[in-house]
């Protein structure tokens, strides 16, 4: 996508010794990047959150592992850097994937090609991650058009949670990839922006994509997404996930799950856009999926812009108040209209994954 | 309730031509009263929400009426004034009734007399406030004692959504009223404490009110609450209200509904707490409730500590980014387990609520 008409991936390769992503801690109020040049800096990055997003981070972790498989690509360093990168965030399955796939690549292969075949398979998965966006975005696309051909002339109105666009993936985004091909289409469209707290990936992720894009859109408070749906003022619900189960379960953003019990409450379909590296096949529900508890800090203190443009963190609670802040929830399968992946649109259930995706 | 030591009501008369509240848009950061003069003052107290709370809106209209009725005393300043506030803000109903109450006692009444009744009326309603916040204590009291009985030496979880404390009303609150009873009476609590985006009463308010009494609590986005009713770790929910009308349907702080619904999804108790001055006998459901749409900046812009202690208001959102802000929503009476009030705990349906007050 473009930010001031320069093309940016959400991760590019420098060279063969590092690789560069945005740094999404610093947006709204700044556009910076960052060059990162070692396994480390790449877990420091997802750990702080200067990357995320569950498409986006497989990618940098495949980034991360290749630079130490330069230093020493011996079988013992990747599987340690593997574990190592594994844990900077458990809940997304997309890591994981990432991770097993470069040592799958790497494990029979000869020491000395190492380093080329997994800066190879790196550029690899990115650049595949790009195509299952944008097939997603295509698929989305019909679910968009088809609202669009009852309400004539009216805005089809698309509630989303977080931020699954091009920021949270390689390029296009998930959720947001069929909006843009949308948009792109000239279907009239309104998109509400849940500002999706802690975080804010909302207010200042998604709401960034869209206003850069010039898509019409609100921010709402987390709170406000059953109202409009009470009040026929939802279409549509579309967002990302972090993990899905083998019987359709979805796990994404805290408060995902809220958003998709008042859609089923109003009769408003509830849509699942993902990649097929978020599919966990070896858990059987959401039960099992772990839940990251993030620090207290998340919830007390809030970075914003002061009047004259300088970047300050303040606290915004009762002092001595604790915070408790899980980070993401399972929105249980029966809540879920479709799930929309690169290969089509399915329902979200053990049957329809595996019609689907057969031999995964 | 005690602040540093000290009692404090949420509203008090300084002599007979003025009245004193707690300026609550500077809270958690500083507590700051302040003395209010007239009835534009009073408007002005409660459309900034430097006074909130739909109990103690009443009050605090009362007051501002009273003070208008010393300066003129005719039916048409009565009237007008009355008005004037009324159309402060829109939701709560309480207001309207301590208006509307202050008018009936006035008008027949010798010109001469009226500012000395209006006065002691505007008293009579803060005390009747605080008995009927103490009433729905005890009465919410007795369902926290069969849930702590349930489980023996743990604690009791209770969710909570916005401030229905004793900074809402005149003192005790509403839905913390029970809590505060519970905790006095040595029953175990733990208090989810929903921030409530986007003033955050939940984190400013409610968070230094439990804090100050010593009540065992944390704050929790918004988007959280779902997620420990799945896991099991809460046993009831207690909100407060705007309006119920007489079906039993429940305006509250946006985002109750999405917490009601979790509720019911994963068998949660969910209480509403109110004042009997709370019911609008006019509505007979709850689509009739008008919600208040309030300002932008609420969603996109926050007041908070710098680490040098002064507080500053900071921009939050991606620059450009319009926002949308209704303030209340309505959570349907099937949704509710009961409503707690002064006379004792109803089913949220008409019949419950005529069985509790046949004459209203």
């Amino acid at each position: 996508m473009k930010i001031n008409g320069e093309h940016y991936r959400s991760v590019w390769p420098i060279g063969e010794d590092a690789f560069g992503i945005i740094d999404q801690t610093r947006l709204p109020h700044e556009f910076v990047t960052l060059t990162l040049r070692s396994a480390d800096d790449a877990a420091h990055a997802i750990k702080s959150m200067q990357t995320r997003g569950a498409p986006l981070i497989g990618a940098v972790g495949a980034y991360g592992l290749a630079l130490a498989v330069r230093e020493d690509a011996s079988d013992d360093n990747i599987q340690a850097v593997l574990e190592m990168l594994e844990e900077t965030r458990p809940t997304a399955i997309n890591l994981k994937w990432a991770l097993w796939r470069m040592r799958g690549t790497l494990m029979n292969q000869p020491h000395g090609k190492r380093a080329a075949l997994a800066w190879a398979e790196a550029a690899k998965i990115a650049d595949e991650d790009v195509a299952m966006s944008e097939a997603i975005g295509w698929n989305g696309l019909k679910i968009i058009e088809q609202v669009a051909a009852r309400k004539p002339g009216q805005p089809v109105n698309i509630l989303t949670h977080c931020n699954a666009g091009w920021l949270a993936t390689v390029d296009y985004g998930t959720a947001l990839a069929p909006i843009y091909m949308a948009h792109d289409a000239g279907v009239k469209l309104h998109v509400w922006v849940d500002e999706t707290r802690p975080r804010n990936q909302g207010a200042s992720l998604t709401a960034f994509e869209l206003g850069s894009h010039g898509v019409p859109h609100a921010i709402i408070a987390d709170n406000a997404g059953g109202h409009y749906m009470q009040k026929g003022q939802v279409d549509l619900v579309i967002v990302g996930t972090d993990r899905v189960t083998a019987n359709g379960d979805v796990a994404n953003k805290i408060g995902t799950y809220l958003k998709a019990l008042a859609a089923q409450d109003n009769g408003v379909p509830f849509y699942v856009a993902l990649p097929s590296s978020t599919i966990d096949w070896t858990l059987d529900s959401g039960a099992d999926i772990p839940i990251e508890e993030r620090g207290a800090d998340e919830m007390l203190k809030i970075a914003g812009r002061t009047t004259d443009g300088k970047v300050v963190t303040v606290e915004i609670a009762a002092p001595g108040s604790p915070a408790a802040n899980p980070a993401f929830d399972v929105t249980p399968a029966r809540l879920v209209t479709g799930l929309i992946t690169e290969r089509g649109v399915c329902p979200a259930t053990p049957e329809g994954l595996r019609n689907l995706f057969p031999k995964s």
